[in-house]
C-alpha cells in the first residue's frame, strides 16, 4: 500500500515537471506529443477561449440561425420529400447560402420518392360500448391508402412484433393490428425510448401483412400522453401486399386499447396517401475552401426535408439553420479554415435517405476524405455533447481521447465530446471519414413534437437553438485547428 | 524537450502501477488516499451506477414532484409571503410531508413582511407624438404606491445607476426616471445577466429618490422582447422618502424609449400597493434520521413564497417539489441514511429572505452541523451541474477535487460538480456549513418567465423538473455515502 502511495507521489511530482515544461513549449511542440497524456490537464489558451466566446456572443446576439429558421418555417413550412415546398426550400437555402460569402455554393442532384396524404384522413372507433369515436390520427409515411371506401375490420391490440409473430395466422388474417407498446418513460435519454418502440412503427405494418392483416394501426411515438398524432416512415415489403397503416395520439391508443379490453372493437380507416413517380430534388452544399489542406473536408450538416405536418421546425430545420450558421458565423469572422469546411443540406432523410447516400456515392467515387462529418438532426435544444462513431479507421476511441485535450475549451458551455452518435444521412460516408459525429442536445421535449403538428417554430427557444449553433461552429474550429489524432 | 516527454513516459508507468494497485485494494483504503489524484480515473461501481439509474426511472416513470407542482400551481397558486395562499402553501407542504414516511416533520416560526399589490395599476405614456398609450407594467415588490390619484412627470430615460447619479440633481428633480439598460443577450447563462442588470430594480428607485425624482420606471428584466412585466423586490431606504416604482415589458421599454428620444413625454403611474403588518408564517421542514452521523445535516432546500402573479412554477415551486421529492425517494428506496437529510422549504426569499436568516440562526444557536447545504431555486429545467461555494472552512476547492471522484456516477446525466453558485436561502448558514452549493439548471428560458404572470406549470416540463429531482436525489446519496473530504 505505502509503495502504491509513494509511487503516485513520485509519479505527479514528475508529471508537474514535464507539464510546466511541456506548456512553456507548447506552440514549438507537434501536437502529437499530448496524446494521450495531457487529456485531463490542458487548458484551453486564452486566445481560444476568447475567440469561442465570441463565437457564442456573435451567435446569441445576431441569432442568425433562429431567423432563417423563421422564414423556412413560417414562409415555406412543412416540406417533405417531392413537394412543392421541398422544392422552394431547396431554392431558398441556395439563394441564402449565395449571399453567405462561401467559395462555393451548388446543388447536387438526387431522384427522391413524391409520397402524398391525399384528403381527409379518418380513423373511427367502433364498439358497443363507446359507439363511434374519431380518433386522432396520421397515415404513415409511404404507407398505401385504403382508397376512398375505407377498410373496416375488428382490431386486436399486440405490444411486440415478437407477440404478433407467435400467434395463429387465423386470428390476425382479415384483422386490423394495434400495436401498443408505450416509448419507455423511465429513461433520460427519449431518443433511446425512441429507438426500443421504433419497431412497431418501422416494421409492424410488414409484419402485420405478412400474418394477413388489413391495416395496422400504431401508438405514436410519443413519451406523453396528449392528441397529437406523430406519423413517420413506415418500410415496405417487397414479397407481400403493404397494407395501410396509420398512427394515432397516445391518447387515442388509450382509449382505443381501453375499448378493446371492455369487448369487440372494431376500426375503420380511410386513407387517401399513395406513393407517386420519383421527383427530381436536391441535397444543397456550400463550402469555405481549405487554405492548408483542401482536399480535407470538415462537413456539417442537416436534412432539408421534413413530414408533411407541422413546420419540420426541430426536425430538422434546426439542424439546418444550426449547419448555414456554422459556416456563415467562421465567414463573418474572417476565419481561413485549414480544411475545407462544407455545410451540406440533404434531401430526403424522412422517407428514403436518398441524398446522404448520393452524397457519399458521388464522395466515394471521387475520392474524397472527410476529417469528420457532423450532423445536427436531434432537435435545437441546448446541446450536451458531440458523440462520435467509427468513421474509415477503428481508431475512435483514441481520437477522443485526443480531441478532449481541445475540448476543454467547450467546459464553460457545457458541451463535451463522448462516444456513440453519429447520424442517418452521414452514415453511407463512413468508409471516407475520420470520424462520423452528431450534435447532441437535450431530448427532454423532443419526441413531443417530432413528426407532429406540433412541430413548429413557437416550441424551438432562439437561445437553446443557437447554443447548438455556437457549440457546432466552435466545435469546427476546434477541430479545424487540431485534428482529430491518427 | 526530449526530457520531459521522458519524464511524462516514467511517470505514467508509475501512475499506472500504482492506481492498479490501489484500485484492488480500494474497499480497504481510507477514502483520503484516493485524493486527490484518482479524481479523473476512478469509476463507480457498478451498485452505485445501479442505484443511481434506478432513482432516475422511478423519478421520471412516477414524476412525484411535477404532480405536487401541479397542486401548489393549480389549487393554490401563487402564493407572496404573508398572503393567505402562503398560508396554504405551508399548510399543503406540511401535510404531504407528514404522508411521506419521514421521520420528522415540524415548522419553524418566522415572522414576514406582507407586502399587497392593491388593485388595477396603470401606466400611461403621454407624448405629442404617441397620444397616451398604456403601458404593460407592475408594481416592484416592497415598493411605495401612489394612491389613488397616482403620480404623473416627465420622464428622463438612463441606462445606469452611474449615469443618473452624475446627472446634477436639478435635472432628476420632480422627474420620473426610466431605467432602460438591457440584460446582456450575448451570454450563455442568462444569470450572469440578470445580474449585470439587476442593480436598476434592486438600487435603481432608490438611486432615483435620493436625486429627487417622484417614481421609478424600470425595463423588465428579461431578455426577450415580450409583453410581459416582470416584478421583483426593490430594496427600500431608510434615509429618504422611498417612491413608487414599477416594472414595463420589455417591448414597452423599447416604446417608451423611442417615444423619449421623439421629443418630450410624460409618464402617468397609479398603484395602490402597499406594505402591512408583518405576519406570522413558517419554514416546513421534515427530515430522515441519520443512522451513524445523526448531528450531522444534509440539507436541500427551495423557497415556498413566491411572487404574486403567475403561479411561481420555475420561481420557486420546481426547487420546492425536488426537495419533497428528494426526500420521498430516499425513504421510498428504504434508503437508511448515515447523515440526517432534512428538506427545508424556506418562507419570504423573494422579499426579505426571512426564513433563511431564521433557519440560519437556529441552526447557529443550536449548534446544527450541516454537512452541505443544497439550494434549487433556479427553475425546472435539465439540470448541468452542482455549484459550489466556500462554507465554513476555506477548503472548496479540495472538496471539489474529492467529489469529483464519485460524481462520475451522475457523468451519464450530463450532470457535473463545479465551484461557484449557492444560493440565497442557504447564504447565512455558511458559518455551520461544509460547503453551500446550488443546483444550476439549464438557465435559457428562465428569464422568460422569472416573476411574471409567465411563470406557470405549463412551462415547466415534467422530464426536465424530474432530471433535477432525481440529480438531487443522486447527489444526497452520493454525498451521504462518501462525504465532501476533509
Amino acid at each position: 500500500m505505502l509503495i502504491a502511495y509513494c509511487l503516485l507521489l513520485i509519479a505527479n511530482c514528475l508529471l508537474s515537471i514535464a507539464y510546466s515544461y511541456i506548456y512553456s513549449m507548447r506552440h514549438i511542440l507537434p501536437i502529437i506529443l499530448f496524446v494521450p497524456f495531457l487529456a485531463h490537464t490542458q487548458v484551453p489558451s486564452d486566445s481560444t477561449a476568447l475567440y469561442i466566446k465570441n463565437i457564442y456572443r456573435n451567435s446569441y446576439t445576431e441569432q442568425k440561425a433562429y431567423k432563417w429558421l423563421t422564414t423556412l418555417t413560417k414562409d415555406i413550412g412543412h416540406r417533405v420529400s417531392g413537394s412543392p415546398q421541398a422544392a422552394r426550400a431547396v431554392e431558398w437555402a441556395k439563394q441564402v447560402m449565395d449571399t453567405c460569402g462561401f467559395d462555393k455554393v451548388w446543388l447536387q442532384e438526387v431522384k427522391v420518392p413524391h409520397w402524398v396524404r391525399g384528403d381527409n384522413e379518418q380513423v373511427i372507433m367502433i364498439s358497443t360500448e363507446s359507439g363511434a369515436v374519431s380518433l386522432n390520427a396520421l397515415a404513415l409515411g409511404n404507407s398505401p391508402g385504403t382508397g376512398n371506401s375505407g377498410v373496416r375490420a375488428q382490431v386486436i391490440e399486440v405490444k411486440s412484433l415478437e407477440q404478433l409473430k407467435s400467434m395463429p395466422d387465423d386470428d390476425v388474417k382479415g384483422k386490423i393490428v394495434f400495436f401498443n407498446r408505450p416509448m419507455d418513460s423511465g429513461l433520460m435519454n427519449t431518443f433511446a425510448a425512441y429507438g426500443g418502440a421504433g419497431d412497431q412503427r418501422g416494421n409492424g405494418p410488414v409484419v402485420a401483412a405478412e400474418k394477413g392483416a388489413v391495416a395496422a394501426v400504431v401508438r405514436s411515438l410519443c413519451p406523453r400522453l396528449d392528441d397529437f398524432p406523430h406519423t413517420g416512415a413506415t418500410h415496405l415489403s417487397e414479397t407481400v401486399k403493404n397494407i395501410p397503416s396509420v398512427a394515432v395520439s397516445t391518447n387515442d391508443a388509450e382509449q382505443l386499447s381501453k375499448s378493446i379490453s371492455l369487448g369487440p372493437t372494431t376500426v375503420f380507416i380511410r386513407t387517401t396517401c399513395e406513393m407517386l413517380d420519383s421527383v427530381l430534388s436536391y441535397n444543397v452544399i456550400g463550402e469555405i475552401k481549405g487554405s492548408v489542406s483542401p482536399d480535407t473536408i470538415i462537413l456539417v450538416g442537416g436534412h432539408l426535408d421534413s413530414w408533411d405536418i407541422g413546420e419540420g421546425a426541430h426536425d430538422d430545420g434546426a439542424g439546418v439553420v444550426q449547419s448555414m450558421e456554422a459556416l456563415y458565423r467562421l465567414v463573418q469572422n474572417g476565419y481561413k479554415p485549414r480544411h475545407t469546411i462544407r455545410c451540406v443540406l440533404f434531401m430526403n432523410e424522412e422517407n428514403g435517405l436518398r441524398g446522404g447516400k448520393k452524397y457519399a456515392e458521388e464522395a466515394i467515387k471521387n475520392n474524397q476524405f472527410h476529417l469528420v462529418a457532423i450532423e445536427t438532426d436531434a432537435g435545437g435544444a441546448t446541446p450536451q455533447a458531440f458523440g462520435c462513431t467509427m468513421g474509415a479507421d477503428s481508431l475512435v476511441d483514441q481520437h477522443i481521447t485526443y480531441m478532449k485535450t481541445y475540448m476543454k475549451a467547450l467546459e464553460p458551455y457545457y458541451v463535451r465530446i463522448e462516444s456513440g452518435g453519429g447520424g442517418a444521412d452521414i452514415s453511407a460516408l463512413k468508409p471516407k471519414t475520420g470520424l462520423l459525429i452528431g450534435l447532441r442536445p437535450d431530448s427532454s421535449r423532443y419526441f413531443d413534437y417530432h413528426h407532429s403538428a406540433n412541430d413548429v417554430l413557437e416550441n424551438v427557444h432562439p437561445h437553446e437553438l443557437e447554443s447548438g449553433a455556437a457549440a457546432i461552429t466552435s466545435f469546427i474550429y476546434l477541430v479545424d485547428q487540431n485534428g482529430i489524432g491518427k
